[in-house]
């Protein structure tokens, strides 16, 4: 009977870690969201359960997890805390671009001192900012320049860091240990929604890049393979606003069942009868399952995608790409509609700075604009009207 | 590379015939939605293409097709004729009436004959329409009154017949030879859209129906899995809501790349490069996409179900009774919505009605108030807020 | 008590007169949209009423309506009739290019002579489609080439030509009767909605254009007063759009009290007491409002701007493009919604073709492509962005 | 030049205490939204604005503004503060009521001392809430009991206070000086939006009442004219909404212009360029422009109306309350929707906390649950359908 809803993997291994996980976010969500900074206790948590090694293959020492089992993982810590699910996703797309852009002989030690050492792994590759620029050096690279949305480079062991050649205008993509020197990371991300992912700033001074350090072979979208990264992180993005509907519905769910008393003129008894509140209920069910089964057929063909490897196709890579793109726009559509109107279904008193019910519109406000939806659906236009695939791009 | 668009079913046998009566349909569609009146052609070509037989297991002559094969094939029929992939699918659900409602010694030979024969059923079971009375005899019933919304009544080989017992006011269902004495099939259906469907009315003057025609055992919505009749019915609906805004898509697109004007104001060389198309295309998929995941979902729930028979219980149906509603609304408004919005990409020289654009906003407009939208929203309100499943009847 | 649906323009003298042909035109409105073609006994009613005068001065001869008034009758009538309120607003239109295009000398005598002789004025200027060529003779020019969407060409009088000049490629706009040698209007406008507005082709073959029935001086759109065709233009579409808004809600208004049965699972006792029926008349009439007021605005500047004449300056004709725009967008916005859902109301048996209910989305759907809705949102946007008023076109 | 945007009403001599009061709210407007809890020093800006009499008729000491111009005057407020717009907005509600709930020789005397005092009103009329009750005394009442959602309070001179009568159930009204013993006002609003308009709760503790101050005379709503007062309290709540959605789109305008950069893809080289946010855009101002329209038709009939006076019909009445209604709904849907896209608009970094910009989706959010839209729609919906005027109620 756990079709509706839960879906349909099998029960994995790590699950009992996953469930005490959310429950141990779940206590302090609301205060923390208030509060916002950096989650060290929650972050701790999450290194303490093994979870960062959940996408990590078996043979080096992590969980073996699939896309769609990852993806799965990360829309259920969404549903409580959007921010940690960011940061925790963000972990193992921040791995795969290792695998995709570097040699085995790079990612493979990382992936298992990672899995060893419960490394947390942060972001600061920010195509948009273009403002760190990277020098020759004989045996590697000075990077310095100020980069912004830097989510998770706060308590991470690990640092994704890009930069543009002073030359070439190129991308340079190396792997940083985070207290490198010259890295300095700020405190200075106070934004209106995913207010724990600390996507702030930070700042490189003359920080040494050595050789080994970078990831330039094949490189960064160099193939229909390394390309998927967008892919991967598009996904995520998918997962997380899914998450926050879900976590917005459920809070619904349970007000309006508990607490929210029936309009005076509406002749029922009680709130759970008003035909208002119930099309409204209908509507966010529907918007739900969309959302799930289009996430869910766009991770089944990354999965598809990721086992074929180097000699994936741009056609094949292309399918994913607009699987990823439907789900990523319905998504953000269906999370935007169900957060705010949920309190259509609550009433007023549901409005409590207590409850916080508006986090889940602030999250999902914030993160839906990590790119913009409207030429997410033009590259679907263009699909849908001339059969062409998405370019691919950092976002595409 | 065929997953988008196509899905994943392998390709089966019956499917050059399939094609060949899409091929056949395609010609004159345009033609014959003007005409509206009985397609005495079309039925002919379907009666000799052997897919009346579709559904039928292959122990008694049919094809052996899944529900969701067979809802595949109403869904391609339908973006091409949208009137004789209703009667088609129409049927499927008859034969599966009389499996569902009555005994294997009464529908196994009914399936044999048909697939056989190629008889061709029709359709007068309207619950809401009480006119028609039964008066029991000795050893059968004689059923008097007039009946509406009978589609596929005419040129039917066997007719699926309610009544309403003068006495105990219940449901009597019969199988009837479309040419028993005293059955009078009016050709009066004249309607703004699925003008082929010939769902006029008809008049039964006294009919004799013998005791083993009655479905009576154990009866319409008796059990869980009897009751999966108007899940059945309502997978036919969203299958040929989704089959008219595939067909309105494919239409859009080709005059759009083919015949469309760029804007003055735009400043693109070609309409299908114009930011606004584009826009609506990418909708159109997202809205595609959506439906035909939430359809594919019912229908493996539906074949789940249906494998299980008998034993099937009250949760289990009401499963599948959430996902055929769910993909139901979606579908109905994705399609209206494409429906009307295909102009939009257009633009006005296509409302020329020599190519008959409007047919499919008239098809899944007509077609799409079988029952209330809205309360099928409320159906689903009911499982999203109060966990229940929706109660039996007709149409939910 | 008539403020409300009414709305507040005191009843003009010419009121009885517009009564009378509206009951006209709605005794055969059904019949005639089936049939289309020119609807040559109505159009002699328009011309016997009296009504080609309504805005031709008193001066002239004519009613004197303001345009306010004058766009009041255009959206009652097209309530009953689109078609023949498109044709009857666009006499209107003709002429009042006459006077923003031409001289006094030129267009008072044509006031005069429509006032008194009841002459019908068809349209022959279709800006985007210049395959009408001009070549110069020594006191005039001759046209060749064909011409499309000619509305009302058929059964005119008086034609407003366009003709592009061979050498400079720029626009000749004339003046010609229409049983002027050369000129062929071909009965070929058979098109899904407004389906008796003769809105076909015409050939002219070797055309003899006279100098002084040119309009040169100002000329087309050669300053903001003459620019204001185009939203006298914009403003009759606008005004169609909500009267056929307005007939579909009277319509589903009256099917839905008279004739809608209840739904069983309402629970209510007749389907006018049905909370969705009556969230949707809700919605329907927040639009009509909303589009009524909007329009009426618009129609208030422009009468405004019009009596302002030649020293019209582009702020204040702005000022009137961005309410015309508005009022366009929302009305077509809302006309394509209320006519679409109306069915919802009615439920499915007021799909029967006697009803014709479907030529209110037929009508308005053809309608509202004249020119694309998304590039008014896109007007709109600059103003609302960037404080820039439209650049004058034949659609701006 | 001022019709669009700014709208007709000719300058009053007040015009500049408001645009300094809003000159001042504007300062500190984000940093107060952040903080919450009450505006003590700019609700003594209000005070010795001179404004709490803007309504006040000037026999009375008051500015004797209209509602149509006291209900622009809200609305400019809200644009900057939705807050204190929503306490002046009440203030003037609250002195009405007194005029059509009671006696001449009672609400003389509060007009002129107000007017003189700059007396603030505070609000505990609170119908849906029912803890408070009225035991009779030989020459006045106790009240005693809780009631939330006092808007106004803290701070105030004077309390509209409701309570129930003991045995007869009956609201009963009165007028105290806020310094009434026995009457605790509770800090305790903390809510997620229009964090400072002190709508807390009161607790009454064997409160005093005499009769003198009972507005028992006609009494709350028992005449069509003193059921004016919730159609006042709902083009309040329209006048606050309309503000919001302003504030949000000048908001939107400022950033786009300033600080959003064009997207990669867009092919523009501004982000004020961009098709999409130009879309977003033109959606804004037909949102604003409706809304206006419909709110000032709706104020201006409510002004006719008041001057009516006591030979209110029940048809004049209800005309009103369509109106008013029909400019609620619109300006609730309107403004949640431009609340919610502005950031499509603006982009990611918009969501600094330090800008604030999801406040004015909080404040609409918030204020747009005083009363269920959908019982709005439904009340439209009996008049568009069943020509039946609202039933007078405290929300109706």
């Amino acid at each position: 009977m756990t079709f509706l809803g839960e879906h349909s993997l099998a029960t994995p291994a790590y699950q009992e870690k996953v469930d005490a996980l959310i429950a141990f976010l779940d206590k302090t969500a609301i205060a923390r969201d208030k509060k916002g900074g950096t989650a060290q206790v929650e972050r701790d948590a999450i290194r303490q359960s093994g979870l960062l090694a959940l996408w990590i293959p078996k043979q080096y020492g992590g969980i073996g997890a699939s896309w769609a089992e990852t993806l799965t993982v990360v829309r259920r810590l969404a549903a409580v805390d959007s921010s940690l699910a960011h940061v925790f996703a963000f972990q193992h797309l921040l791995l795969a671009s290792t695998q995709l852009f570097g040699q085995p002989d790079q990612w493979e030690p990382w992936f298992e001192q990672t899995a060893k050492l419960n490394w947390f792994w942060g972001n600061a590759l920010n195509p948009l900012d273009t403002r760190t620029i990277s020098q020759p050096l004989a045996d590697g690279f000075v990077f310095s320049g100020n980069k912004s949305f830097c989510s998770g480079a706060t308590d991470s062991n690990r640092l994704l860091v890009s930069a543009i050649d002073q030359t070439t205008k190129k991308l340079i993509i190396a792997v940083l240990p985070t207290e490198r020197e010259g890295i300095n990371i700020f405190q200075d991300w106070d934004n209106i929604g995913q207010r724990q992912t600390d996507s702030g700033s930070i700042e490189l001074q003359n920080v040494r890049v050595d050789a080994h350090e970078v990831l330039s072979n094949p490189g960064p979208l160099s193939t229909p393979y390394s390309a998927l990264r967008p892919l991967i992180a598009q996904q995520i993005l998918t997962n997380i606003y899914i998450g926050i509907a879900e976590g917005a519905y459920q809070a619904a769910k349970q007000y309006t069942s508990q607490s929210s008393r029936a309009w005076a003129a509406s002749g029922v008894d009680h709130a759970s009868q008003d035909p208002y509140t119930l099309g409204h209920f209908g509507d966010f069910w529907i918007g739900l399952e969309s959302s799930r089964l289009l996430a869910e057929k766009a991770a089944h063909l990354l999965d598809d995608a990721w086992s074929v490897g180097d000699q994936l196709t741009p056609a094949h890579r292309g399918e994913v790409a607009i699987a990823t793109a439907t789900a990523k726009v319905a998504s953000a559509q269906v999370g935007l509609d169900i957060t705010s109107r949920l309190f259509d279904v609550t009433g007023a008193r549901a409005t409590t700075a207590s409850l916080g019910l508006d986090r889940f519109w602030r999250n999902i406000r914030t993160h839906s604009l990590h790119d913009p939806v409207d030429y997410k659906r033009k590259e679907l236009g263009h699909w849908a009207l001339n059969n062409e695939y998405p370019s691919p791009t950092f976002y595409s």
